[in-house]
């Protein structure tokens, strides 16, 4: 018998009380085996059922907020304000998608060819089972009910969830959600499965199994890229879409007014320290010129961040990797340092900025890498061409962000490098609070996620569960 | 300097006079040097002005079309009536894209959120310079300004066209045509490119360069495999669609009358023998109920076939593992065999069938694999259950085709495993003869493609190359 874990109260520094299993090998094997039976009576089911699935989902959820957010606030050290904004969020999302299956979901498309009585029919179809790994820094939003579970769902596809094991329990509230609507609205056992894992393991055996079709992922490079190594090395490889992270860079224009820069240095030294930073949208990187105009830009920004107050990390590893990270940036040279008091209470997420410059970036590449966390690293560009060779060597990323007051060609020559780039350009804006509607695009060029042409967010998201059948017809005789 | 190479007179069973040389290293790299300039003038181009670039190919290739048909004929041996079918797809394609690019594309999808003064735009944009190989079975449909070529230059991308050694002059013949277009619509060069190689090493660098951001395939799965593995074996892996080919399953309904039966078993020996059965649709296994019903239309089917002519194929490799594979599955046990005579003109395709039943069809791997060429694999079922367990038994599939009279439960059971595994289900057809429209999806499962997310053929197929970036904006003040 596998020993059980718990998971951690980052508010309190202690383990919760709460012991979880992993789902053992015989339930894991069993939940596999009905996958197909539920694939195949949810795959005929048409939009507007489906759309009635996600409104019973919706609203179990909602009879069920108070022991979700109990839980949610034990297992993550996330703010009151923040569940509420991610609360929000996930049954906004939920409604999204319902309504888009009841409005504007397009089955098919059928041309009739009468020369030679031929009818041809493309359909679309959900690709079969789908895999979702709960992240770690959005409990809801991106976990057992999130975008990629929604999305899978709008699609017509079963889908597996494997909670991460740091939010166990929010993710079992959630899950006997799901559970409850599915019988609600009368659907068989098996169209959702929830397993619980405090390792690699059942991840592993499930990118691997053969029923599983796809695989949606939020989190660290490291474990998208592994999971997208598994994927592929299957003798079907199947599509991964895994959104990864990055620095998200940020570029402050010369021609900014004192207002402005104030504006804009408040704005992301909120985005940077808001929830410890612990965002795939925080920006990790800002171009900043060199002149008086930098310099005063560089003064207010770090004002603004001494304010803000240390809270929790989401747990021990993540507060452990990030205090290594801001080592590994101290220890490259020509790097100026500043770090905010070395209080240790508990594993509060401590701001850090580093300063550099356009010539040091291009020589180190952990510069260039996420550090995740409240930490962002300016780096001092001298002018224009300085500028676009730095953003130039920079790799795929979720957002880039210019802040500017004129139209100049320093923000032309930049948006042209940031289409290139990046999967969303934020003019006069921070990049964190992606907004959940139809015409945003989150993802972005490898390695910020694993494929540009497909979003984790909004409902073109559904087209990465997504596979296509003609039926062409013709009469015998 | 490197040794020339030539192309095969299939028809003359001798090879061309021309002498062609690999593109050289030097040159190679300089084109690959002035792609991102010239993708970044085309990526700003309207839909408009890619019709218009569309529409002179068009004119240009129609301009030559006598000199392509004499490279085409004699590199190929295909008859005069497949260069007529080829020709006119090939231009039909062009149009399609044209006119879908003028009335249909949508470029960018715009959201107002008053409450907040944000605008969102998401915007639809060229995934970056798309790696073509020429096909050996389509010189034109396949090839240089074949569906792959133009869906990317329809997404706005610069294309590398790497012609198939064996078509070398008809590429080269239909290269210049699209070099002339591009000077009468003053793009400038880099926007398109062609590279000749007889051998791999071209598309293996060019697969691994960093500049090239996708690429497009048809063929052989020993060849699109390779190619997928190369791209993501790269530090930023890209998008490969490569079609690979399958065995296209049909089913024969033991409902179908002797007239019908005569019809389908025409139908089906043409598409079987047609052009020497090259064909990534060819139907390469047929199950035929046991008893008198199917035993008739095996004879029927058997009669057809052998009045069809012998004719060459496309160049001595490919006959070469035609005989191999007919010999691979001669050599498997409890299999009838029958050959066309055994009379050696040239390298003419001599069609085979060969007969089993599901038990052995389950056993042997290599008898679900295609054998590319005029040969076919005739399973007899005793009753549904076995016919379903065979179809079960499959991979990915392009197509899958069903014959019958009457639409019984046999015929919406096979349909139903047929959607998970097949890209295009045919009911009373066959499955060469793709339509280029808006319905229609080339495609399928892996195997078949190596995505079941997109299509080779028609509009629907410009999303391979295209990315998206959402432009978010706010004032600062």
């Amino acid at each position: 018998m596998s020993s059980g874990f718990r998971t951690f109260n980052p508010s309190q520094n202690t383990w919760n009380k709460e012991e979880y299993f992993p789902t053992s090998e015989t339930a894991l094997a069993e939940k596999l085996n009905i996958l197909s039976l539920a694939q195949s009576i949810y795959s005929k089911l048409s939009a507007a059922s489906r759309a009635d699935f996600l409104k019973a989902i919706h609203t179990a959820l909602e009879a069920r907020k108070e022991n979700i957010k109990g839980f949610y606030l034990k297992e993550s050290g996330l703010s009151n304000n923040r569940f509420e904004t991610e609360w929000t969020r996930t049954l906004s999302t939920i409604q999204l998608f319902e309504q888009y299956l009841r409005n504007q979901y397009r089955f098919e498309k059928t041309e009739k060819f009468i020369s030679d009585s031929i009818q041809i029919q493309k359909v679309t179809l959900p690709i079969g089972p789908v895999l979702v790994l709960g992240s770690s820094n959005f409990p809801l939003a991106y976990s057992t009910a999130g975008g990629d579970t929604i999305a899978a769902f709008a699609a017509g596809c079963c889908v597996f969830v494997k909670a991460h094991a740091m939010h166990a329990g929010t993710s079992i509230q959630v899950a006997e959600c799901i559970e409850e609507a599915r019988k609600i609205v009368n659907l068989p056992e098996g169209i959702f499965t929830h397993v619980l894992d405090d390792g690699f393991q059942h991840a592993q055996r499930l990118c691997l199994d053969e029923r599983i079709q796809a695989i949606g992922f939020t989190g660290s490079f490291k474990g998208g890229k592994a999971l997208m190594d598994l994927a592929y090395s299957r003798d079907t490889p199947i599509p991964v879409f895994a959104e990864m992270g990055s620095v998200n860079p940020v570029v402050i224009d010369q021609d900014l007014s004192i207002e402005q820069q104030k504006i804009a240095a408040k704005k992301l030294a909120s985005s940077i320290c808001t929830d410890a930073g612990q965002f795939c949208t925080k920006p990790g990187l800002i171009f900043i010129p060199n002149g008086p105009s930098g310099e005063n830009f560089t003064k207010v920004l770090k004002e603004f961040v001494a304010e803000t107050n240390a809270v929790p990390m989401l747990h021990p590893t993540i507060h452990l990797n990030f205090e290594n990270g801001k080592k590994e940036i101290a220890s490259i040279s020509h790097l100026k340092f500043s770090n905010s008091p070395n209080i240790q209470i508990g594993i509060e997420g401590r701001w850090a900025i580093a300063e550099t410059n356009v010539p040091n970036l291009l020589k180190n590449k952990r510069l260039k890498e996420e550090v995740f966390g409240p930490f962002t690293l300016l780096v001092n560009y001298t002018n224009k061409e300085e500028l676009l060779i730095g953003l130039e060597a920079l790799s795929g990323q979720l957002t880039g962000s210019i802040f500017y007051d004129n139209q100049s060609e320093l923000v032309t020559d930049c948006i042209e490098i940031l289409t290139r780039k990046v999967g969303r350009i934020i003019l006069n804006d921070v990049p964190t609070g992606v907004r959940v509607t139809e015409s945003m695009h989150h993802g972005g060029p490898f390695p910020a996620s694993s494929d540009s042409r497909f979003t984790a967010v909004g409902p073109d998201s559904i087209s990465r569960f997504q596979k296509y059948v003609s039926i062409q017809q013709k009469n015998i005789s």
